[in-house]
């Protein structure tokens, strides 16, 4: 049983070199050098080249170095008979969790207007915002939006969610389909997006969307550059609609040197890294990922495609 | 049964309507014009001129519009045998803990950082730091301090807490006394001030503490401007020991247009916004105190001599 390390990205040696220290039973290749092909019982894949997963007749499972699977489904040739588990972990729940809940406290206690009140040397106080009317919707309820609606309802913020499972969570008003969406968007103060991106999810916080949410409303965008887009987006902020919004993730990255966000001042860019941990924690979520799935134990987190993620 | 609203700053009108609307059964004075002194039951005190509590034989109670009492304490003629019910509602915690999650936050997911590196077009990504190593340590585990330990908690963070009681509280690892101060300050990366302020508290926070303190930690005080030795603090930071800080507080309010804290890149001025609510909140909490008081029940928040706050 051999176990494949598949990426077009160079992988870093001391990522391999971690592998093989803690599951020191198992054989790791790592892409181009697959050797026989009829060895790899696994592949651990970020951006895998085109075609190449499909090259494994043995493959049990493809576990994938992120939460989001769109890394890999630009190939038309991607196994759809073999489990793919999403990279989710309890470290990564909390880092993108308590990102989402720092952009929109921030947001709530108008950090932003107050340091710019500092810069003028200035003492005001402004009408503080009551938490009862900062209604924050979460966009998509998987593991990750619904760690982060619980977490939020900790916090004290009223949660409105998103989602295509009608299974009711404790706290969260649920909204479903295309009216719900809209409809979620209109009673909350804050949208954050941790939707999957799928032919259906792109592009779908758009100047529709955008002119859905209440006057002075706030975007926070930790999914994929692809549901947002971005000419709508500046244009329903630059009117005055929406109060800001903040990125983390493009449909380029790194984010091009032209584009208008980098200056825009109502817009937050950060380099996608709401969800980033060290690569020490990645590496230990993939070997308990890949122990699990050795072990014969039922996999977690598996891509369903009837669902597309 | 009269009560009289006291304090040497003018009282908005708007508050003393909505108290006579919410208790139109009772009957609201509005110092200086106390009248007959005999029939004031319950006083509502917000900076009160010195000696005129102390004029109101009958009072049964002082109401308190804020969670500290050190805007009263000054007087040495405040009555001791006369209950202090502080003034802190579900209301007031949220929006105080609140705060400091979004200070905390702040910090540890790096935004000042990013926010630089936008301003300069630059994407970059620095190691995220792991939240199993920002402990939060909370100084004073009273109503709000044990309200942002319990949030700080379910965000995922590790809390430490300075208390004086030794009573245990879930997930918190508690310390005290004079050694234990030091403890607790030494295994935190981030240190909020939540103490009353008393003779014991005062410049608690002095050069001795911070140097406790791990190199790059982060300082919150939301408590009241003396706990904090300014030039302590600012010394502490500029010779890299610190991160930073966030001062809510002062000693003098506003703060000074001459004082170095408005300009120094390091640290975040606010105007004792940290657990401000709206004037119809505090009209509300005070209108739910007074129910309380008046209703026979017994007192919350009533301050405790023995302690000193």
């Amino acid at each position: 049983v051999s176990i494949l390390v598949i990426s077009r990205d160079p992988m870093p040696e001391k990522l391999i070199a971690q592998f093989r220290q803690q599951l020191p039973d198992q054989e790791f290749r790592v892409w181009p050098d697959v050797g026989n092909v009829e060895d790899i019982h696994y592949a651990l894949a970020w951006r895998p080249p085109n075609g190449e997963l499909a090259k494994l007749p043995k493959l049990k499972a493809i576990l994938s170095f992120a939460a989001g699977i769109d890394h890999m489904t630009g190939d038309p040739a991607l196994p759809k008979n073999v489990p793919i588990v999403r990279a989710v972990s309890d470290a990564s729940k909390l880092t993108m969790s308590s990102f989402c809940a720092a952009q929109v406290l921030r947001f709530h206690h108008r950090l932003d207007l107050y340091a710019e009140f500092q810069k003028q040397g200035v003492w005001k106080q402004v009408l503080p915002r009551d938490m009862a009317d900062t209604t924050v919707g979460v966009l998509g309820l998987g593991v990750l939006g619904l760690d982060l609606a619980q977490r939020l309802l900790a916090l004290g913020f009223p949660v409105n969610g998103w989602a295509k499972s009608s299974k009711p969570i404790e706290g969260v008003k649920l909204f479903h389909g295309a009216q719900g969406f809209i409809d979620c968007l209109a009673s909350s103060s804050v949208t954050v997006c941790l939707l999957p991106l799928t032919d259906e999810t792109r592009g779908i916080l758009d100047a529709r969307a955008f002119a859905s949410m209440p006057k002075e409303s706030y975007v926070i965008n930790v999914a994929r550059g692809g549901h947002v887009v971005v000419p709508d987006l500046i244009a329903a902020i630059d009117s005055g609609h929406l109060a800001g919004a903040t990125l983390d993730v493009f449909d380029f990255e790194p984010l091009p040197a032209d584009s208008p966000l980098w200056k825009h001042p109502k817009i937050t860019v950060t380099p996608h890294t709401a969800g980033r941990m060290s690569s020490v924690r990645v590496a230990q979520n993939m070997v308990d990922m890949l122990r699990q799935a050795t072990s014969g134990a039922s996999l977690q987190n598996v891509v369903d495609w009837s669902k597309g993620y």
